[in-house]
């Protein structure tokens, strides 16, 4: 996903996969093996014999072990030393996957290993429960998202700031809608206090596989694009004068392209996995992806939650379009709470 | 490379990767992982138990060894198991990667496993050697070419080959230019004959890294593209009526797209790739993906070379347009020898 999203923006990457996986683990079994941190390094050290290191842009995602983590923090200390005579040069934007709805998908150890990390990256892109668990503020409300945002500026020094979903309870369904989400954002300015934004999109009532990587892939080609136009490239962090409101940061820029495109997708991925299920209600395993007749005696529901977890996984293939030119759909507005 | 232009043209895929390498091996020195046998099977395995064999093509490329090759094999027949009851519903391109120009850069038996399996694939795409190796037939014009084709047809039943790049010493080459390279492929007819077509395009002087599976990738989804035009997605192999002629095979059509997409792209990685090299010549490693004064002691030539080796990697990620909507530039011919 990541790889793909970032490519089809332009980007050419060199991927150090993390895991290789039959599929991902949200159909709650899966073959397959994650990399040891000592081949994670090993194949960095390939890179950097061949004078292949010359990266502008770090993205990491999900770590199978803390090990790995390490291994991550390794080698992005190695690019920002690599380019410490051009400030800009190296950007990391973090994704510290850890969890989400309030609980852990990864091992324990992760957390203190992630935490560690935080404030050596430029953009980090934690969804609501891991902002929770990287500032130890608990969030109940957009000011509770706020002062986790604050905190994570103050203490952490942390530069660039994007919660990526942030809902409470089930305020709005009550009419019947799914309501909607809200993405924090904020850029901090030197003396550390924040520039909070906000952006509200429609929620969808689906649950969708690929969204964290889509989002952190679509941001990394973003905010350097919003970054080049407001000619910050050769400053550390990309980080604008204290003087830029939050509304106007570039990191709101880019937030607002990312969740265009991010939304057009996965409405069209809602529409092609009904289409898809109601195939499914059709016969025993209709042209839902498997063949009958083998002698398998998996049950009819778990047979519908694996086409529906399927069906679920976000549809970029054959959207590009929307990734590279998605509609103005949404204006970040100033928080202030 | 192949992952990422089959996406490009639409094809939703499923990737096993069978390195995991920091580079490829034209740099002379790598580091990483040759993915073993048992871990593919599993991986397929793991496909399998979700549902998620429905793949409409089968591409296998480089295989690091013998028994790798002969998972491809068990993977490939069980995909073909499953569609047995819809014919055409599974094609196999195979890419029977062993070496180029004389020079073997596999281990030596994986060229029995490769002929093993070649009468099982719908389509085979050596170059000029592995067409020598797989067919026994030794190749020094354009007959030899016709009738190494010839003989995989009637021997071993190959359905379809397209041999992507013969040349012949260097006939051409003295009016100055680089000369021509030629591409011969055929559609075996019911009676193991052969329809030979062939298209000649300008050879660039230059080696590029990436061609064999950028080949490959874009036959998958152009034979694909080509054969839906002739309604043949619902025959075995999909495969013509035997009074279609050479030059209006699918695979002819499928390969005039492919080689149009493939040498406008070349030409801009060429001249990317000079300007890359002058740049090089302006200093000791200036601006070409590395950082001096670390008191590295490689030397200037060994520096040379794996900046060449970068800056001929064949750029398709900001050349997408060239592999979705290539002009039309080449025109199959019948090839009668």
């Amino acid at each position: 996903m990541a790889t793909f999203v970032m490519q089809t923006l332009g980007c050419e990457v060199a991927a150090i996969n993390t895991v290789h996986f039959s599929n991902h683990t949200g159909y709650r079994q899966f073959k397959g093996r994650r990399t040891p941190a000592p081949e994670i390094k090993e194949l960095y050290d390939g890179l950097r014999q061949s004078y292949l290191t010359d990266f502008d842009v770090l993205l990491s995602g999900y770590a199978p072990s803390a090990e790995v983590v390490e291994a991550i923090g390794t080698i992005a200390r190695d690019l920002r030393y690599r380019s410490t005579v051009h400030p800009g040069g190296f950007f990391w934007v973090f994704d510290p996957v850890m969890g989400d709805q309030g609980r852990l998908y990864v091992s324990e150890d992760i957390v203190p290993a992630y935490k560690a990390l935080v404030r050596e990256a430029d953009l980090i892109l934690p969804n609501q429960f891991e902002a929770e668990l990287l500032s130890g503020v608990s969030i109940n409300s957009l000011s509770g998202v706020a002062n986790a945002v604050r905190t994570l500026h103050k203490t952490q020094g942390t530069k660039h700031v994007v919660v990526t979903s942030v809902g409470f309870g089930d305020e709005g369904q009550k009419n019947g809608d799914a309501g909607t989400l809200t993405v924090v954002g904020s850029s901090r300015k030197q003396d550390g206090s924040a520039r909070l934004f906000k952006i509200e999109v429609p929620k969808l009532n689906c649950y969708f596989s690929g969204t964290g990587d889509m989002f952190a892939a679509l941001m990394v080609a973003r905010l350097r694009e919003a970054a080049a136009q407001a000619n910050l490239l050769d400053r550390a962090s990309w980080m604008p004068n204290d003087v830029v409101e939050a509304v106007d940061l570039p990191l709101a820029k880019a937030t607002e392209k990312v969740l265009s495109s991010m939304q057009m997708i996965l409405e069209k991925t809602w529409r092609a996995r009904d289409e898809e299920m109601q195939k499914f209600g059709l016969g025993p395993g209709a042209s839902v992806g498997g063949v009958e007749g083998e002698g398998e005696t998996v049950g009819e529901d778990k047979r519908r939650f694996l086409a529906e977890t399927k069906a679920a996984e976000v549809r970029v293939v054959r959207n590009t379009k929307d990734l590279i030119e998605p509609e103005a759909r949404y204006k970040a507005e100033a928080l202030e709470v």
